[in-house]
């Protein structure tokens, strides 16, 4: 080996500054636009501004810092303001909070939060990226010791200080989306009892409402209280600290610790100071490049309205996946390069006490919500890997798909191991405009221990093919407990025993050749078992017998998560 | 809940039988084919032979039957004789021996192993799907007691045996592709010390040297002896039942079990016979609807010759995933419904004593051997989710794509956790034509316990933009030894001090911005950091300053790895 050249210790050399770029806002977005721009573009000065006294810290992990899954603060910050500067020669200023734009004078006002000067920081080209604000209710008791939102380091800070100084034992978790959720882990992990009050009937909104029950069955099976369907009233401050969370329905739930996990909202101050166009869900509004109505000034991150690419319709999605792209493209578009967002498709994951939930593309309610009428869905509860290796579990899954043309319109699952995974590649998928046909079509990892000759995503797509081409005719849910079909449960009859459908008459799939002509010729055949496989298999034998029969999709297990969410009415 | 509804017990109804299927191997490939026949067509008689006992049983669960992971034999039953009658009426001839085809009278001439009978079982269609049979090599001893190769329950069944009647302690593995390290994972988990010959000089053909390299160091590390370049001789069976394996190079093994695991080679004799087309790659041609040259006769799973929709070229894939598709396409084709086999991308899975590894699409050897030159490779090594949360580990990744335009044409993964999930989303984006702008842009789930906000699939892309942009220019890594470039290593001067590239002076990152004018204008400088990261940066701001900068992909983390793989020779 060499040895190293010696090396001699020469002046810094300084580059020409051409242009400055000011961005506001130093997590995710903002942070992923800087370094970017720096590696493109040596000669111009960037400047970061952040409010706070961190830039590009791991804002997702800040539940996990609570819950002391992670243990040392220092592991959140992604770069240090040291970093940024030795990297890549950009200035930060922290604890500086932008005040006022002057578009004309392209000047920024900013306010130092330490001395309280003020000053002016003059741009090229700005960068907002202001992120997303968690919503404080204007509600009695909100700013109550004790009461705490999920945002910054200092936040969490306060909160793990409120649990290890006054020995808390009780908390309140209001909302029940994933920060709602991730604090629920955490605090769980903890050892702390913990409710959940949601206003709306489900946990996890952007999920449908028959597969969040999976989730809530869970968190009550590991001991977590959940009010849902019950907003939040005011909170009361109790003598000796404790504190009561009054609910919309009256009910008081008494608590050492509240989070306020109801959701976030575009933090769009400055922008609409600046004259910004903002958008009717709220969202500063940018074109592909991310730039705003000024072509001086870009947008990025949590503070933008995106297109959603499954429904067509502008949305505001705080994911931190998005937001670094965005930056990304911010970035080249400042550098005069070729650069367009390709729109979101709201692929999210949150796990939860052991439980994966996670989601790509359009819920159903989300279809209907933009007036998509000719979709179809399937549900499946196939196991994780093969089922003749040890230890394979379930994964709930709903694949939504557009009719007749099998486009993937969306996926939810919901289970303990491979969900995401399952996700990941319908992700995929929908990003390149596929078809049902291409789930089927997917060759994906096989071995026992990680999956299926027939992957649950590929049979998802065989199921929706199906549907497709009218081999499996499926019977609406809605529809179970009035319809004048003969409901035929196919299982066999202990399982039959066990549990099945209201006025369902049992006729197993392997007795199915010979009692067929049973069954009513002029009735519609509604035909249910486990999880929809063998109910398919008489499905197809009794159409080909010239039977109008439908399937039941996901059986008696989608039945279930479909009643306990309360969907399908009781008898 | 109604009663269920009294049912009455009519005579089971007879289907006229207008044509008979016959398919030959009940496994994967040819049970597929019969349930999807059935599906698509009840009036149909279908009939499967299969030579051993059982009918789809799991052959991808037998190793893992062998070590006692999967405890029950009856677990790796699918369907059984009696479940293909019951619920497909599909009737099933084990121990049933195909021995030629009357191709103008459509016949098949069958013998009953049990009873020795020869009969005829004429067809209107017929299915061949015998599978590949393991590789003897004929060499002395392979036929000794003791000497296994893995293929149906009852081999698993007798090398279970001889482990527990024997008490036997050591095994060697001849052959270190997919069932070797299956075996050599379940042989361990016996407790066995295991060794593996290998004629090639590393394990998983499939994969390039230098990504099978990491299964080595890790198996090593685990204790199993690797003797890598060096094939099997013969086998000599000493007095007292142990058992000598002599390797080409003279080394002689002392052990008590030998497993052969040298590879399958398709099982074409019956079609042959037949006089069936054979390709040059050994396998039964058929078209994209499975048929072969005959019309009447459709051929699926291990036993064809399949495209390769990445190099262009035929190969023969022993792989279930692809069997079971097949299967349902010659399906959907005898039942005159529309069908095409769409190639395979040959995306597998193997996990090895707590490794996974995963190949999707061409190998970088593969590509060369097609005759593929406008390719580029990336390597990156990045935690298998964000490193601010505990126990992200690396995941090694390489990702081959065509240039200029940027083609995904294959990925392999080896490391501990979400290894597949990574190669099952390039997969998916390979069946759609992705390019590298697509795995930059793919919208993946994102919570810290699973991935990062910029995924390892993103970052690849993103990685192959900046080669194709030109913004990272590559060095060559197998010019390292020879080059005449300055050899720059970024780190910091404890990182570069505890270990280097031979002849690479040290300029940390950091300091880059004063110290960059020490540094050559006349000679290309190649950069070089611990994963490829910092000497990305170094390399972009260099080419900014006007320097010929160049990035080794993947850092000295990859120099180790070719290094180890015998790629990159010593000084």
């Amino acid at each position: 080996m060499h040895p190293a050249e010696p090396v001699s210790d020469l002046p810094r050399a300084s580059a020409p500054s051409s242009r400055r770029v000011v961005i506001v806002g130093g997590v995710a977005g903002g942070a992923s636009c800087a370094a970017r721009l720096r590696r493109l573009d040596e000669s111009c000065e960037i400047v970061v501004l952040d409010r706070g006294p961190y830039v590009s810290f791991a804002n997702c992990g800040l539940p996990y810092y609570v819950g002391n899954v992670i243990t040392d603060e220092v592991s959140l910050l992604v770069a240090s303001a040291q970093m940024f500067r030795d990297r890549f020669n950009i200035t930060v200023h922290t604890e500086t909070e932008a005040l006022s734009v002057d578009r004309d004078a392209r000047s920024l006002r900013v306010r130092d939060l330490r001395s309280g000067q003020v000053r002016e920081e003059h741009y090229d080209a700005l960068v907002l990226a202001p992120g997303a604000a968690p919503i404080r209710p204007a509600l009695a008791g909100v700013d109550a010791p004790g009461v705490f939102a999920v945002r910054s380091i200092p936040d969490t800070r306060l909160i793990r200080a409120w649990i290890d100084q006054r020995a808390v034992k009780r908390a309140v978790v209001v909302g029940g989306g994933f920060i709602g959720l991730e604090m629920v882990e955490n605090l769980r992990h903890r050892g702390l009892e913990v409710t959940v009050l949601e206003k709306l009937g489900q946990l996890m909104p952007p999920l449908d409402a028959e597969m969040a029950v999976w989730v809530a069955d869970h968190l009550r099976e590991k001991g977590v209280t959940l009010c849902l369907g019950d907003g939040l009233a005011a909170i009361e401050a109790q003598s000796g600290g404790a504190l009561v969370v009054v609910a919309e329905s009256g009910a008081r739930i008494e608590t050492d610790l509240v989070i306020l996990a109801i959701g976030v909202r575009p933090e769009t101050t400055l922008a609409r100071q600046a004259g910004l166009t903002i958008g009717p869900r709220g969202g500063i509004v940018v074109d592909p490049r991310m730039c705003t109505g000024d072509p001086n000034i870009y947008a990025v991150g949590d503070a933008v309205e995106v297109h959603d690419v499954l429904t067509g319709q502008e949305t505001v999605l705080p994911l931190a996946g998005p937001a670094n792209r965005q930056g990304r493209i911010a970035a080249q578009a400042i550098a005069g390069r070729p650069a367009a967002f390709r729109g979101v498709q709201a692929t999210a994951v949150v796990g939860v006490v052991g439980m994966t939930v996670a989601s790509t593309g359009a819920s159903e309610k989300g279809l209907v919500r933009a007036g998509v009428k000719n979709f179809a869905k399937v549900y499946l509860h196939p196991g994780h890997h093969a089922g003749y290796y040890p230890g394979a579990r379930a994964i709930h899954l709903k694949l939504l798909f557009s009719v007749p043309d099998g486009r993937v319109l969306g996926a939810q699952a919901v289970g303990f191991e491979g969900v995401e995974k399952r996700i990941d590649v319908v992700a995929t998928a929908i990003q390149f405009g596929a078809t049902v046909d291409d789930l089927a079509d997917a060759e994906l990892c096989y071995a026992p221990q990680y999956g299926a000759a027939k992957d649950p995503v590929n049979i998802a797509g065989m199921i929706a093919q199906n549907v497709l081409s009218g081999d499996m005719v499926l019977a609406p849910w809605d529809g179970v407990s009035d319809t004048d079909a003969l409901l035929v449960d196919v299982r066999e009859p202990e399982e039959y025993a066990a549990g099945h459908l209201p006025r369902a008459i049992n006729v197993p799939l392997s007795t199915m050749r010979e009692r067929y002509a049973e069954l009513p010729r002029e009735r519609e055949v509604w035909l249910c078992c486990g999880v929809g496989q063998r109910a398919y298999y008489a499905t197809r034998f009794l159409a080909q017998k010239g039977y109008r029969a439908r399937n039941l999709s996901g059986g008696y297990t989608t039945y279930g998560s479909l009643k306990r969410a309360g969907l399908i009415g009781s008898e």
